[in-house]
């Protein structure tokens, strides 16, 4: 089973109160495609400059990720975005933003790319979303993300792209500010009755949050000693959380959960240091076990404990 | 095994953006007291005025609560608190707080009291919690919870009791204000090395975390559609959580873990309504309902699933 994930890539400068670097990999679909190859094979779809190098592309490399659908646009410079964290690392503040190449980014899928099995539409335009999975034949599973920007400002198109898909990655303040519902559940279930499935929230440092028609389910943030930048920490979570479904056969509320804690393990590894840093360090066994340190973080009542 | 509990009996007037309650039952020790009555038999020690009815009383009768400690004084008033909160119910805004017959409050132990197997210092001033805990022999299990004002004020005399005590129960803010460190987990560290064994750090509507030397447990709030007053949510918490413990022979981290869950059960009820009115409906059995609605709510990988 394989996954199409359209989004960014691009470079970052970033300030923490622990570091500060002035170019570094970033972009939604890189930290995405990056932790769903953990799982499953990623075509990625997006747009870079020229002064995107074959060093820059190291980071797929040795991983199940097909970069046919990454377009280098000569005499061009890539999206770059630079950010800063205060030491309440739950808020980036956005210091500046240079969309490049990416300000005409709209994406022609190939005939290869128009039949995913599991398609993510990244955090891009809500216009630019439905397009893309109108080029598509009905994948059997279609996620997006999205923003505060779009939900001020094009918050028709998003509403039209949210009724197409099944399962919706958004942050806390995302829902209240789309719905205008102080109360998570019940915003959470007014953008349910819009057509998707599956809503899951996204709490920083408080975790995760998963609503369907029929259940919640909760999970915490790994507690880290040491947050260092929490930039790709939502799009890592998305990869690990649709990478691990993608691999299944099918998905069971038993595999949303699963999933759940798969991306929230590989979310906690992004955070622990730079860009993708961490990410290039980790192994499946890593991953693994981490995973089972989320057993012992959650459960009360197992019969083994 | 019984639980003795000094702290605040008060009335309250609450605003929320759901209702307003100009007089009704509150204080530290009352939500704790019917809270852990659940588990446990219950020793209030506590101060009101001569305008504190019987009819107020009710919220005790047919409980497992032993009111000999509860002193009324002649021409005096109940301390009063009124606070309000807007959307954001995480943070209650205090509009007026009378203290009464609680500024010259100072705990005298009767001899029966002396002996408590475990002991909650709920939170009034920390020279006072000292002078609490000195005056019995050593129980079993001594918990304290505190507040920003203490913190801001008597930090000297709140690190002599935090010294003493086995468990502190505190909000994850006052953590960040006590130790000025932004990491909770580090935060949390350090006030382990003071002593405690245990800290529960209570997350509002992102529920609770528990740091020991060797373990986290991580449980979230019980996901409710209609928050209606938070009042009393961090009492009637450690209520169930130190009742549950107190009912139990020893105390491993699986009697811990339990003892959280039933705390955030308990917790979830109150506040369904103003004040304890919750709390008076409730039975056992809604309890044990609830408890097993947070196993799907947070477990992911049990074999029974």
């Amino acid at each position: 089973m394989s996954i199409l994930v359209v989004g960014s890539v691009a470079f970052d400068a970033i300030q923490t109160p622990f570091g500060k670097v002035d170019r570094c990999l970033g972009g939604s679909a890189t930290y995405f495609s990056v932790a769903a190859s953990f799982f499953t094979e990623v075509d990625l779809v997006a747009v870079v400059g020229d002064d995107f190098t074959d060093d820059d592309l190291s980071i797929f490399r040795g991983r199940n990720v097909n970069l046919d659908g990454l377009q280098r646009v000569a005499g061009a410079k890539t999206f770059f975005w630079s950010g800063e964290y205060g030491f309440d690392l739950n808020v980036a503040k956005t210091r500046d933003t240079q969309l490049n190449v990416f300000a005409d980014f709209k994406p022609e899928l190939s005939e290869k790319h128009r039949n995913p099995d599991v398609l993510f539409l990244a955090n891009i335009q809500p216009d630019l979303q439905l397009d893309v999975l109108k080029q598509c034949r009905r994948p059997r599973l279609v996620a997006l993300d999205t923003m505060n920007l779009w939900i001020a400002t094009a918050k028709e198109s998003l509403t039209r792209i949210l009724r197409e898909v099944d399962l919706v990655v958004i942050n806390e303040a995302e829902v209240r500010q789309y719905t205008e519902e102080a109360n998570l559940i019940k915003g959470a279930r007014q953008i349910l009755a819009l057509g998707p499935k599956t809503l899951v929230v996204k709490r920083g440092e408080y975790g995760v949050m998963m609503i369907t028609a029929d259940a919640v389910f909760a999970a915490p943030a790994y507690p880290l000693e040491a947050v260092f930048d929490p930039t790709g920490a939502g799009d890592t979570f998305a990869g690990g959380f649709l990478g691990y479904l993608a691999s299944r056969a099918e998905v069971t509320d038993r595999d949303l959960r699963r999933a759940i804690i798969f991306g929230s393990v590989l979310a906690s590894f992004t955070v622990e240091k730079f860009s993708l840093d961490r990410l290039r360090e980790i192994t499946l066994n890593d991953v693994y076990d981490r995973y089972q340190e989320f057993r012992a973080l959650t459960h009360f009542d197992d019969h083994e404990q």
